[in-house]
Parts: structure tokens; C-alpha cells; sequence
């Protein structure tokens, strides 16, 4: 028991990230089985998509689940309601201003995370009320912060400024990975890229193969005139890169990335030209696996880790 | 005792960075007779210069030593002569092939530590015949690999495929840090931006001053078409920023760079004009102090870090 476990409910302080085209009710309620906290990500999904979704979920289990919501999106307030009206639990929001919708979100018995990739903003979401910040690094997948800091520094970095519960992100997809975001003071973790190659997961498998032939080196973040995203350097990823390099403009970069590309590469598998959104860690991932699986093997090796650790000390 | 202190017959598995223009024997020589290892870089230093400074290292400090050799300058033979002549028994090599030089070093007697920034130079390193292995992510400050592979994610990586001692750098100025990095595979760890805060640093004043004012986001990853290299974000900076945004080639960017850049800043104190170099942990330093102030924090940091994360585990 930790403050992330009871703060939430849950048995293990593990949280699936919301992500879009990936984690559906499928994916968020096998992780809350499994004794982590599982999120819908409600970024790819229309208002009617989402009530669905959320109705599903609370089907298929009888756990804590939650919702992820992007800010910057026109139908936030359609989704907002729904959440409400569903009586979703947990929110955790991500991108914009966690002011305009964080009260309105505690009054109606919600728990509120918020994910930040500085410092500044870390302040901002404990000023509106939140109930816990996300620290994610600069090797996380998909949308990144535009001060590129890594889980590393971060993460320390807001702990020393914030008292409330703190989840690090990025970078994580092992349970030494957990134990050492630990040490550097987070109370739990967020993990995204590990679950979008599980079975439960509604990445297409083309996607999801693509993650396990990843190696080290594979992705990186891109498209840092729009909003920084990180990438698999696949060929549409290698046509940015020129782009940029020759020193293309906005809305040049707009032209090239045209829109539903993240849709075309991860959820309908055209993993060539397509946005194909992960971590660095995807460098790690060998092989698809279930969600129960995946959250036993990172119990087990944070546990082995903390054996490991035991009585280590220098002097 | 573990394997990096053991392997270096030092107190502390701490081993301070070695780096251009901030250290020399006064620095190498304090971290030394503090208990970690200290590291000439003669990276910014003529062969007559390197040699003065190992001779004053050695009446400084009876305890053992090194240089860090970055094996990419015309004057690298020349510099490893001097090295073994003068009986060091410790080279850091960095940047170029560790093939070249590793038996050399070896067969007189010198334990050899390569660097790299991923998996694929470690394999590389360990055919070399290195003794250690330093993973050095992304947040590091000065020159970096191309990969962008931070020290999260590229630590347990390389831990994965090879069994000699492993040193962690990047991303690294506290205890609780060297506690992650030993969490994710480390046997040690190298510190470089704590160091130059220090005041056995020959980093300038100004320079010292600067890293004090640095906050979160206050450095980047930039030059990444001629050797990538992580920079504070001063005025010499955002000229290469802009240039770069427009799509500037690596003969622009020589242009710009010109010649003496890195000693303009960091050894004569211009800072608006130098190139600084200094890792993401620049946000997290906030007073220069000795280098026994510095060695005494890290460990007290560490074991109390040990400390809390004791008995920890999840079920």
C-alpha cells in the first residue's frame, strides 16, 4: 500500500497510459484485473466511441479504471460529460490547461491526475487542484514536452517541488525500471509502450510487430515545429526528417503529415506511412504478450530488484 | 567493495567525468583523494599540457587516477604515450574505436574504460578487450550519441548483453540518481555537471555562475549535423538554433562555430558567446562546493536513499 495504490484503489501502483488507437476498454479493464489501474484513451474516439467504451470496461471489470483526455481537443466537453454521466472514477488529463476542467472534474467524486514534462507545469497542475502529477520523460512515446528533459532528471526534479503523489513516465517497461523511478521519488508508475504490444491491446498487429523488430536507436522525437512526437524512423518518419533538415516550415510539416496518420500507421497497420507512436523502450520489447503477464513479470523483477538492492549500501 | 571499485581500487563506485576544459589535476586529484575516481580530460589539452597535468596530479593525491582520452584528435598517439610513460594506470577513451588503442593500453598494465552511447559500440568495446563499459544517455552534457537514448533505457540495455563492469553516466548529480542507476544495471556511475560546479573545477567563474541559473529545460541537444552536443541555451546557442530551423548544412554550421568555441566559454568565461556544455542536471545544481562537500552528499544521499527503499516490494 503506497499513495498511489490507495489513492486509487489498486493493487499495484502501475498505470497504463492512455493511448490513442491503442487502449480500449479491452486493454484498460484487463490492466485493472490485473491488479494495475488501466486508462481508456479517449484521444482517438468520438464522444459516442467513448461512452461505449467506458460502458464496456465497467462490464469487464468490477476494478478501478480511468480515462485519459488530451486538452486541446474541440469535443473535451462532450467527452467531460460523458465521463461524468458514467461516473468514471478516475481522469487522467494530458496536453493543455488542467485549470478549466479539474474542479469541475473533483466535484463530481473524480480523481484527477495530470501529465507534465517540466517543472513549471507541474506547479500550474498543483495550483488547479490535481490529485497527482505524471512526470514523463523525453523517452516516452508520442506527444513529448518541448524541453526534451528525461525521466532521469525529471522526475527528481519535480519531487522536490511538489508534496502531492507523483507517477513517473517514460522510459519505464521493466520492473527495475519501476524500482529505480522509485528511488528517484516517484510513488508509482505510468507505462505505456509495454501495453501496446500486449494481446489486449487495439494497436493493429502490424504495429505491434513492428514495436518487437524496434531496436535500440529506433524511434525519436519529431515534428518539433507542430508538437513534438516521438516516432518509430520509419519511411514517413525519414520524409519529416528531410523536410526538417532542409528546413521545412510549419506548414510544410502540416502538408506532410496531412491528417488520420497516427490512425493509418497504428490501428490500421500501415506501418510504412503511417505515425507509429512508441517509446525508447520499445528497443526492449521482444515479445507480444498478455496484460496479466506483462504486469506479473514487472512485479516479479521489481521484487527481485529490491532483493537485489537490499542492505546496499556504500561507505 | 563492488565491481567498479574493486576493478579501480577506490572507496566509492563515483567516478568524476573526464572534460574538456573543467578537468584538470586539481579537480581529478580532489575527487581522487575524496574517494572516487578522479579523471584528467585531456580532450582540451596539448601533450605537453597533459603531461604537466599528470605529474601534478600524482604529487597531489596518492590514490589512483585517470585520463579520459576522446580518441578522435590527430594528437591521440602522442597523448597515449605520455600516458604510459608517465605510469598512469587508468584510461577512460571516448568518441572513435576502442580497437585502436585498447591492447596498447592494456599491455602496460593500464585498466581501460571505453564509452558509448549505444549497444551496438558496447559490443564493440567488449571485442576491444575494454575492462568497463560507461552507458552515457542523452541528458549527458557536452558531445552525445546520435541515438538520443537516455540513460533510463540505455543502462538495463546494455546491462542485457554484456557481463563486464558497467558504469552509468548521464542524468546523474545526486544519490538517489546513483541509487536508479545501480536499480537499472549500473555497477557504478560517472559524474560530469556536478563536478564543473565545483570549486577544484577549472570551469570560469562565469561558466560556474551559469549552470547555477540554469533551470529545467535550460539546455539542448544541438550541432546534431556535425557532432551532437548538449549546450546551454545562451546567445552562441539560439544563433545555431535559428540556423539549424532553416535548414543550415554542416558547412554553415562550422561557420558558425568557428574555432575555440567550447574554450571561450567554459575556460574564459564568455557566456553569451561560448559554447557551455553542461548535462539536463544543470537545473538541479544550485551551489558550487568542494569536492569533498559534493562526494560526502552523493553517498549520504545514496545510503538514505537506501535506506527508504528498504523492505520495499509490491504484492
Amino acid at each position: 500500500m503506497n499513495k498511489i495504490t490507495s489513492l486509487f484503489n489498486i493493487k499495484y501502483p502501475i498505470i497504463q497510459g492512455g493511448m490513442i488507437w491503442c487502449s480500449g476498454w479491452e486493454l484498460a479493464s484487463a490492466v485493472s484485473n490485473a491488479g494495475g489501474l488501466g486508462l481508456i484513451g479517449s484521444g482517438s474516439m468520438y464522444p459516442e466511441t467513448l461512452e461505449e467504451h467506458i460502458r464496456k470496461c465497467k462490464k469487464a471489470t468490477p476494478k478501478p479504471f480511468g480515462v485519459n483526455v488530451p486538452l486541446i481537443y474541440p469535443q473535451t466537453d462532450e467527452l467531460v460529460k460523458i465521463i461524468i454521466r458514467e461516473g468514471v472514477k478516475i481522469v487522467f488529463t494530458s496536453a493543455g490547461n488542467p485549470k478549466k476542467y479539474t474542479a469541475r472534474l473533483k466535484e463530481n467524486g473524480i480523481r484527477v491526475a495530470h501529465v507534465v514534462a517540466n517543472t513549471k507545469f507541474a506547479l500550474k497542475a498543483v495550483e488547479a487542484g490535481v490529485d497527482a502529477i505524471v512526470a514523463e520523460g523525453f523517452e516516452a512515446g508520442g506527444h513529448n514536452g518541448i524541453d526534451e528533459t528525461t525521466t532521469m532528471v525529471l522526475v527528481p526534479m519535480i519531487r522536490d517541488i511538489i508534496d502531492i503523489p507523483l507517477i513517473a513516465a517514460g522510459g519505464i517497461a521493466s520492473g527495475r525500471a519501476i524500482y529505480a523511478a522509485m528511488a528517484l521519488g516517484a510513488d508509482g508508475v505510468q507505462i505505456g509502450s509495454r501495453f501496446v504490444a500486449s494481446r489486449e491491446s487495439s494497436a493493429h498487429e502490424s504495429f505491434k510487430k513492428t514495436i518487437l523488430q524496434t531496436g535500440d536507436g529506433g524511434t525519436q522525437l519529431s515534428l518539433k515545429k507542430l508538437v513534438p512526437v516521438r516516432l518509430i524512423k520509419n519511411e514517413f518518419f525519414q520524409r519529416v526528417r528531410q523536410a526538417e533538415a532542409a528546413g521545412a516550415g510549419p506548414e510544410e510539416l502540416k502538408a506532410i503529415l496531412g491528417r488520420g496518420r497516427a490512425k493509418l500507421g497504428m490501428f490500421e497497420g500501415n506501418t510504412t506511412e503511417g505515425e507509429l507512436e512508441i517509446g525508447q523502450v520499445a528497443g526492449m520489447i521482444d515479445h507480444v504478450l498478455t496484460v496479466q503477464e506483462i504486469i506479473q513479470s514487472l512485479v516479479n523483477e521489481f521484487n527481485k530488484t529490491a532483493a537485489g538492492m537490499e542492505k546496499l549500501h556504500i561507505d
